[in-house]
């Protein structure tokens, strides 16, 4: 059995547009060590991303960029294959830079990048386009910590190009036998009870596995639990994790103090 | 008469989005010496920075960045005054970072700052935001050059905030008698015949005055000339403008070997 | 005293966009006897608003739409009066016709028309908008019922065009001396508290009249009584006025009762 | 050898947004006999939609609405074929409404309906996307002729739904064995020169074929020629098409004319 003996904590939000809010910031960011902020292309506005970053300040939460698709109505989960790595690329060094900048102006530093939605999806499995998002940001920012699924296609991608990369698993989603998540339409692919969630979340970070959709154990590195902002009891489920990591002495610390 | 050995001469470009295009890039980025780029909220996206960074870098031209409203459909244009000052602000710290960001992808790095369409109208007249712009744009990265129209608020924001700022005159629009542009909507205040366009330029840029609307003469520092890109005739002004200010002597510079 | 047999109860619904939804739809279409429906430009898209239709003909509530500024970041608030009548007049008949087919195809029909943020707000007092908008309504479907603001110059300008016009009246806003909206910066000018609400709405439409904020009373013909579905407490004080209503005896009707 | 007396010459237009233009619409449609009009959710906003209902009422040509997926930035090519059916009926009857209404507001009506880009490409070959949009078009407004390509799936929808159909035949573009377009990105799939577009006009209308790229001859009913609005040569293209029609002794008329 692998033993860690720190993790961090990490969600998403900023998820908001405009007029428009999605999940309960505060109360998440009051328990998560990393924020994956939206950057404008799929969610997130400047003034949202602005005040995201001062919640997470304010908390001693660390600050990641979540780049996604170019695709504010779909949210950026529309399957989008046809665009050119390069251009997907271009898109993650835009939003990375517009958090790195809008930082800055609060008097904080962006430390993490996560990929968003069918960006995220595509890359963890297209080795191409990882190398293209891992180039970029090592040319945007060398010291950025990239935060990606862990057993994909951007481990390697981060490890050929000399990044730093820290593993993600995911302590609401089901895993199938390659170790990659299982589709959203797929029944029994969002786990909304806090306490199986919690209790994944210890699975996964103790042992370096995850029990499959099929009842396989399959090693998953974890230097992240992500706590899904969007799913119904979102707060409720990231405090089950947190409590009930810490209760098996596991410590919740920011990633730079996990990989750094 | 002020004798001005340098001047710079700047235009906007890459204010396409998606399939649009607008102005020839190519031809007008041949003719100046900084390029000022849309940076996705009121024209521009990801592609088309990097495309015009690009085509700057190979061209030894400056990159600027032109930040703007939040507003694609009105191209910026649209009098949005009732947005707070640090809203507006936090829109320059995004966008300018984001263009960094691109930049750096590209190999290339960004110069100077100059905002776009009804932000710039407001901030040329508005102290309160103008330094507010100034404070962010030092806060982002205080090696910037701001861009700002000769004689306007900006002008002196810079100088409270200790940030380098550059004049720059308008070869093709009419000024009234506090130096400020006539309203576009106002018969004669845009001047599509290049000649003349060229004849007010070295007339700005010898004399450190300009002729106004009323016939007197205004005294306006002039750093740098812009030649608006959507002007029909835009390429061929351009032309006229530099041809005519080499032809009497002046050097024409990048902005950082002009304020540098 | 004016005696009034019937009013409607209207609120806006599916003021969503994409992944984004604002507002509890379904328990306030369960308190209300017509809706006003987003339809694009400021909130709302096509599946949202083909929900929204089926959820309004499944509780046998009006269908209104709600054309608004086209300015979805500002969610169609921020104050764009530079545009030009004519063009604001389109966007109303883009609107109206793109909600009337969605509705043909869920097999019902739109019944009247309200105008959404500043493009309401301009037209209550600009007579020439006014003007334009209720000839737009009028080509587009002349039986279409304009829901305007009571003592609106939409009031006069529907009259004049022989369009059929509904007075509305808020119960959660604020009146000054003028029978105008208090502007929503303004303290107080916004009512939570259901039961104010509630008083204000009886005394409105049993009276006709209504308390500004400096105490006099102002005359305010009440066909329609609005309830904001985007107030802390929406569906509390929608269904606190109706309550009220029906317990003085009023009957709450759809706006084809009311004015048809 | 089948004879036709009769055909219609289609064109997009109406294809900028904003501050944006594409394709000399003037110019076009002095050539066409339909102008397929964008809707705003790929291209066209209702300013534009306006102004160019105006330009074909002018000339006689009849209106037809050319709805497309809602992706603005794609310009509706980016494939998104994960969306339900049923939503993309209804961004069909949004956008079909929305023109008719901005056609009555400018005393005109419309009389064709062609679907554009990606949601083109997918109903092709989707009975079950092809029998919703029929449904729906029916629904709206069951006078409206649905303009779709030659020996498309779209063809047997509008037959099974008793919806009139008249069959479109590309001049500008290569079709494979099958009877389908080429893809955009094999060479040669985009035919430049006027002249062969306006051979190949004349082959299809005449003779009912066209030669496929292997060399078959592929039967494709032609009851309109259409010639892309954003192919160089777009202008010179329809002319020539329209011209050697002529030359031959085809009738150039109004869709309404050639299948009502």
């Amino acid at each position: 059995m692998r033993r860690v003996a720190r993790v961090d904590l990490n969600c998403d939000a900023g998820e908001g547009w405009g007029s428009w809010r999605m999940g309960d910031d505060e109360a998440l960011l009051d328990v998560v060590t990393t924020v994956n902020i939206a950057c404008g292309l799929h969610a997130g506005d400047p003034l949202i991303m602005a005040r995201t970053v001062r919640l997470a300040a304010a908390r001693g939460v660390g600050v990641g960029a979540h780049p996604g698709p170019n695709d504010l109505w779909g949210f950026g989960r529309r399957d989008l294959t046809g665009e050119p790595v390069e251009d997907l690329a271009t898109l993650v060094s835009y939003q990375v830079g517009a958090l790195q900048a809008v930082a800055r102006q609060q008097g904080a530093s962006v430390t993490s990048v996560k990929l968003h939605g069918s960006l995220s999806s595509r890359a963890a499995v297209d080795a191409v386009l990882a190398a293209a998002v891992a180039r970029t940001i090592k040319k945007v920012d060398e010291s950025l910590i990239w935060l990606v699924p862990a057993g994909s296609a951007m481990v390697d991608a981060a490890a050929d190009e000399g990044l730093t990369s820290a593993s993600e698993v995911f302590a609401d989603r089901a895993y199938d036998d390659a170790g990659n998540l299982a589709p959203r339409s797929m029944p029994g692919a969002v786990i909304e009870d806090p306490m199986r969630c919690a209790e994944r979340a210890v699975q996964m970070v103790l042992s370096g596995a995850i029990e499959s959709t099929s009842g396989r154990s399959i090693p998953l590195r974890a230097d992240s639990v992500c706590v899904h902002s969007d799913t119904r009891n979102a707060v409720s489920a990231a405090r089950a994790v947190r409590a009930a990591l810490e209760a098996v002495g596991v410590e919740i610390a920011p990633l730079s103090l996990v990989v750094g």
